[in-house]
């Protein structure tokens, strides 16, 4: 698994380097769960030896985990161990300490809030150099060490969705299955990208539903969202099922969101609007008479995070680029009725598409 | 669980009309969780009937979820269907749509950050109040029904303590064990107040660790830290054990630990220094070598947040309330050797504290 973050890590250097920089300040634990594999730094610094800064009590976790570097803890009181490398003060003490002589206008930040920015630039002296656009290109743009982690994170996500359509009986509850897919990927040493949406009947009329104790009863809807994290990295899937023999509405909605969402994955590519696909959907559901209950967008970026950039929605003006890995799952909810999403991950190609996520779409169970 | 959230919404409109204020604004999924019973809502106003923000997804959810109050969805484009209430914009459009006419000099404001406060105020056409310590201490003081259903979460933590001891046997993994507690937890209809902890042997030096694949051997530290979450209330609790028969040097760290939490659980009373009991578990540690292995704070404030204020560490300026409930959690971490943590939660009161979390505490299993 290091190598993907040594790799992150190398083309965050070029990065740097290429805009003249010396010194790179990465604020935010995705950011630094992508360079250096490990979310217990509260800050790392990167340009020649990284330095993960973090409060003590992680730094022997960050020591053990990460991919490269030094660590240095901060704490504002206390004694500390002999195996301990410790700057008393805040993070921006040991900010100052690890950037000392260094230009501010040849330091680079990335992720940081704009009261953050303000408060670099004081410690400091000067104004440092956001370059959080960039820094979330390179994000962005998955290499094939990464989305391997993610073909991986998305076999364990369709075990699951396997488990839990096992459990599906009369009087099994959302929780139930919702505990049973938790188990699953926990107990194999595996993470959740997010807490599983299980839903049955009116309930899935929720786009995030919580599994409740509400019973499953025959001819109900089930919808089933979930995602595992392998070495960090996210899947995300969503199929609904009818339990028991489907009713015409119920099959006139899921044929619907499946031909929207066929429709609308066959346009994704690098270098398209990321608004375009979402209009696709739009109108292909608006054909059906459904567009009103389509309450969300097409789809969002995945990778570190379950939610990252970019998002296929109304309004924005990304373009896909080659390496983005994306979801795309359009959705019809009626109050009172119930929900439908079918929602699969692809990563972005030149020309195409590549589907990651490849559990059966069928609707009867 | 209607009536604890009811009777927060009446002591946050109590604040307020103390304050003079007509409305009050409200930032952040735990603050509005604590009025409203749902985090569905991305912002609430309060002050005659409560209104709650939501993007279009969230909005059927905090519908049905809300404890009191009316639902406004914010989409950019799209349509919606004829039950849903939406304003065409975003957030802050819907935020002037709802305070229209109010004086923002009459408007308060708790948990926005600066960024948003500044938003706010160009927004508003003038500088809302920040009644955010206000709001704080209103969170801090919990009531009887918010500390019934946090004693409801103890019970469900307890148990899932003793399923995590029951599994423990020579080549379970920490992952395993961690899958047994969320499964508890999760099929009974509760949630975790976060991911649990289990670690053996020399991975116990971790704070924070990660359950990870390790198996248990004879004659190994276990910690297990975990908490359950109902009716939107955390529990917390830390118990460590030797799987076998402790050696001297595991009994020594350990009954050091036990010493310093029962010091300074002694102390714990309204009025008192959250640094106080902090400086006891750290000098009672130090009488036996051991301060210098103590790398976190004492404890932290618990509620709808895991951890909220206040915080026993070093250095803080904050005193105890009555209705305050903190975690009291010494822990000695040796590298390469293990850790040992042991934690309850209790009820600050007038002269002392009650215990919430009851698991027997023992070493040896």
């Amino acid at each position: 698994m290091r190598e993907v973050f040594l790799e992150n890590l190398r083309r965050a250097e070029q990065l740097l380097s290429g805009k003249g920089l010396e010194r790179l300040i990465v604020f935010g634990p995705a950011n630094i769960q992508f360079l250096l594999g490990t979310d217990a730094a509260s800050i790392a610094v990167i340009g020649d030896e990284p330095v993960l800064i973090t409060p003590r009590l992680e730094y022997l976790r960050a020591v053990e985990e990460k991919a490269e570097g030094r660590v240095v803890a901060v704490a504002k009181a206390g004694e500390w161990s002999e195996y301990e490398e410790v700057v008393k003060g805040d993070f921006y003490d040991a900010l100052s300490v690890v950037l000392k002589g260094f230009d501010p206008g040849k330091i680079g930040v990335a992720g940081a809030s704009k009261d953050t920015l303000r408060k670099l630039a004081k410690k400091l002296g000067g104004k440092p150099v956001d370059i959080s656009g960039e820094f979330k290109m390179l994000r962005r743009r998955k290499t094939d060490k990464e989305l391997a982690l993610m073909r991986r994170a998305a076999r364990v996500a369709e075990q699951a969705m396997q488990k839990a359509v096992d459990q599906l009986e009369p009087g099994v509850t959302e929780a139930e299955v919702a505990a049973a897919i938790l188990e699953l990927m926990v107990s194999r040493g595996y993470t959740f990208s997010f807490y599983p949406i299980v839903a049955f009947g009116e309930h899935s009329a929720h786009p995030h539903a919580k599994p409740s104790t509400r019973k499953l009863r025959e001819g109900e809807l089930v919808k089933i969202d979930l995602g595992a994290r392998v070495g960090g990295y996210c899947s995300d899937m969503t199929r609904t099922f009818v339990y028991g023999k489907a009713s015409r509405r119920q099959r006139h909605i899921y044929e619907a969101v499946l031909e929207s969402q066929e429709k609308s994955m066959e346009e994704v590519a690098a270098g398209i609007s990321a608004e375009k696909p979402y209009r696709t959907a739009f109108k292909s559901l608006k054909e059906r008479g459904l567009a009103k209950y389509f309450n969300h967008g097409l789809g969002h970026g995945v990778g570190i995070e379950i939610h990252e950039p970019p998002y296929l929605t109304a309004g924005t003006r990304e373009k896909l680029v080659a390496g983005d890995v994306v979801t795309v799952e359009p959705g019809v909810y009626m109050a009172g009725y119930g929900g439908v999403r079918i929602e699969d991950m692809v990563v972005v190609k030149d020309g195409g598409a590549e589907l990651l996520t490849f559990f059966d779409k069928f609707l009867e169970i």
